[in-house]
């Protein structure tokens, strides 16, 4: 029993153990949740939700190490400042909250930064210059240099979900018009899967029965898009053509800022890079800026569980428990 | 007589000399002329136009270490790979050049980044997380973070020019549409410059005689502008207001990238930021992503000397003459 690591989204929590099985680690155990829509501080909130959690993963272990990565600007107090997908984590002292339950003081980060650091720890031959990329709800970033998460003066680094590439464009939840999220996030795709099932450019799954397309009544439209475009539709490979343009918009940015050896994707949209890596890859490479330096496209270590299995790799590090030196150290502290 | 360094821009070559007066690094000589147009190898070529600057400001010391900075994006080997407002230095082997002539292998380096290393090792008190970004023919970048420059796998890392800030708008240099160059550079201020004269939506400074607005007629409209804004006019403030809400979008974008504690302005734009601040500072502190933690904005170090000043204190370091630590060394190397 190595740590316990909980990630944060928009839509899900979820929680996993990780162990050492032969110098390897591995997910010993997982939980998956819809997120808490409760107030902060009541008995149905986040915190309680994430508290719980932790103890039913810690339950044979106690004081294990715990980490948290939250979809929001986490600064170095490990407090949500803003969260525009998940606002209800926002001023939330997930720390107290755990110290009070399980009397352990968890890692709380950003959770971009702990699949950045998954990326770091587990992917062979090592890279010291990456972006991670988190398509969920939103999408969040995780930015490494030379093999250190870059923080930013106040812990608020790597957020290319708020990076805005339509000025004046579709309103975002965080206030600001255009932002990349709006454009290329998981939830964007199933916007776009909705569409396309109900204006019949895709044929849903139950269209040969009803004779009508599938629109609202599936919970996932994105997937059920994605596994069209498995099965060879033409209507839901040119969704995903179109889609995977504004997806390169923006990655085009980071590696004109940062240069990175690697981009890894995360969240929900990791699962679908089978269909996406194509068209995507095709769009950077007829980008005029980065054609000769077109970075490998790779989902995050551990698919969806990524977030989750960094924030545990970190705090096994915070705790001392692991030799190798700390991937997440600060410049400069 | 402490280090050459010379600045190629889009229009113009600056050079300077440097020198310590009371332990004070001060300008000594400033050589400023338009920027050689002629193919890369001939005789009116940049290279034999930089070799021939650092051939009148070394006259008395040779063997003094020189650093150039380039509008560009300069590799590792010390070449612009690519240029889009300089395209006669791509390719071009500076440091074999300045070698064969002058017997010193010159530092050479993307000017935005010099910009970055005067700012570092200039500003007091110092800070290590700054973001530098020169406005002029184009938009470069330099970024810290922890007190070094972020390099990026291949050195070309910090380009904010090519981030696209609006998909499919204005066709770019570079090949791209919509790069935030094409809307916040100095360039693009003169041309909003001679479109406010032309327009007669401000005043030129001789429609008073001729009755007709400047026009093309002036070589640097927007210095015209900005003049114009200085006296109080009211169509020259507000051409400068909804300019501001452009070099915001970009500025934003890299807080949420980067989170700096410091925005330091070079190029041409630099000597306009008692007019710009007020309107830019407005706009950053009215986005929501980032009101909470808006960056002092500073003009650099030495103003539009900047980028020539930081690459002779680059070639300085790299040259062994200054015994404080290299703020330019890479992480991991």
């Amino acid at each position: 029993m190595l740590a316990v690591g909980i990630d944060v989204g928009g839509t899900k929590v979820l929680g996993v153990r990780l162990e050492r099985v032969g110098g390897r680690v591995r997910v010993a155990e997982r939980i998956h949740l819809p997120v808490a829509r409760g107030h902060a501080d009541s008995s149905d909130g986040v915190a309680a939700q994430v508290a719980d959690v932790a103890a039913v993963l810690s339950v044979d272990t106690p004081g294990i190490p715990i980490g948290v990565g939250l979809a929001g600007f986490v600064g170095t107090d490990g407090v949500a400042a803003r969260s525009p997908n998940v606002p209800q984590v926002v001023g939330v002292d997930l720390g107290a909250a755990l110290h009070e339950r399980l009397g352990v003081r968890p890692l709380v980060d950003n959770d971009a930064n702990c699949v950045a650091t998954a990326a770091l720890a587990l992917r062979t031959p090592r890279v010291s210059d990456l972006v991670a990329v988190t398509f969920g709800t939103g999408i969040g970033g995780g930015l490494v240099a030379g093999g250190e998460l870059l923080r930013g003066s106040r812990g608020f680094a790597g957020e290319p979900g708020h990076m805005v590439v339509v000025r004046d464009g579709i309103p975002c939840v965080c206030g600001q018009s255009g932002c990349w999220e709006r454009y290329a996030s998981g939830a964007r795709l199933s916007e776009l899967a909705t569409e396309a099932f109900a204006g019949g450019r895709v044929a849903g799954p139950d269209a040969d029965r009803s004779g009508r397309s599938i629109g609202s009544r599936s919970a996932r439209p994105g997937e059920l898009l994605v596994e069209a475009a498995r099965a060879g539709d033409a209507g839901a490979l040119e969704v995903l053509a179109e889609f995977s343009g504004w997806l390169a918009v923006g990655l085009s940015n980071l590696v004109n800022l940062l240069d990175p050896e690697l981009l890894v994707i995360g969240g929900g949209l990791s699962s679908a890079l089978d269909v996406l890596s194509e068209p995507l890859t095709g769009h950077l490479a007829s980008n005029p800026t980065i054609s000769d330096r077109v970075p490998p496209l790779e989902a995050a270590p551990m698919a969806e569980a990524s977030g989750a299995v960094g924030a545990a790799l970190m705090a096994m590090r915070g705790a001392g428990t692991d030799p190798r030196p700390d991937p997440t150290a600060r410049p400069g502290q």
